[in-house]
């Protein structure tokens, strides 16, 4: 394929580095910003990656992003600080913020152990969790990384850590979704829901 | 589901302006430009948004891409600009140059006419395709828009457009792909084929 002129080959550049997209998608996307797209809403978005980087950090305390010091929730003082909920990413997070049941803190990992793709153990946000625990009152830690091979590696991982620490260390169950059709369901998750099966 | 602050909310409505892209893939990019991309790539991809939209515009004669003026094509005398070869977009014009095998000039419609998505034949660049058969010296002019429904009404709305003038007006042939299984193809496809078998 012929080459763009490069200020379009830079965009394209930038835009195949984001998660999934490949160059054929970032080409697309290049060329609709520059045909398509009105010139404001080229300078917004340039601004925003901008002020993104700018306006909002990580909470050292949690992994949660933050528009400064402390995180929102960290914060809070009405929450249960003895209880830290472990997730894999922040939009995890805002998953169970929104559900609005869970009222302690969290712990964000930031990624899960991965061999397949190279992510280890210091890749991840896992040694502050230990310090938290080492140092704090913790009386919960509550695992909620997903039930895929690299959470369930990354969990047992962090459970074994734990293991000298005088903590409850709980997982979030896993089973048939509520609403869910039997029929539909993948295998692991029936043969989770089994193993995981209460008195009724 | 809870709201990001602004700073990311922003970069997350910038994303989804990007085609095919909704909110759940808008977040992931954000998130993830956010939490994994280093910091010389963000202010990269911020300059390449302005810089793109500074340093390249579209060809006043053709549609295609430009650095300054007429482009590359346009302003290069060895082609044979009697003849203007219409596409749908310049990635098509692009995929066609990286052939080689065409040595006219072109003009990007910069879309087709698409009843469902409100395109009209307002919205593209055909008045200037009519101007320049009726000003200049051209001799044929290929039609190359894609073998889609929307592609068909964009080629015969030309073509009717293009009858009072005394030019050749051709199609690009649509038939099986070559190195392509028979037994793969779709029906459309075949029947093309069909309709443009030739002597053998």
């Amino acid at each position: 394929m012929k080459k763009y002129p490069s200020a379009l080959e830079n965009l394209i550049e930038s835009f195949s580095k984001l998660p999934g997209v490949g160059r054929k998608t970032a080409e697309r996307y290049a060329l609709y910003t520059f045909t398509k797209m009105p010139e404001e809403d080229i300078t917004d978005f340039s601004n925003a990656l901008i002020s993104m980087h700018k306006d909002i950090s990580v909470c050292p305390c949690c992994g949660n992003i933050t528009e400064s010091g402390l995180c929102s929730i960290c914060s809070d003082e009405t929450r249960k600080h003895d209880q830290i909920l472990v997730v894999e990413s922040i939009k995890d997070l805002y998953k169970i913020e929104s559900v609005g049941e869970y009222n302690g803190i969290y712990h964000v990992l930031n990624g899960v152990i991965s061999f397949s793709k190279g992510i280890g153990i210091d890749d991840l946000n896992i040694d502050s969790l230990i310090e938290k625990v080492k140092n704090g009152e913790i009386s919960e830690v509550i695992l909620a990384t997903n039930a895929t091979l690299e959470g369930e590696t990354t969990a047992r991982y962090i459970r074994e850590l734990l293991n000298e620490y005088n903590i409850k260390v709980t997982r979030l169950a896993h089973g048939l979704p509520v609403g869910g059709d039997l029929s539909y369901s993948d295998e692991m998750t029936i043969l989770k829901a089994f193993e995981g099966r209460t008195e009724y």
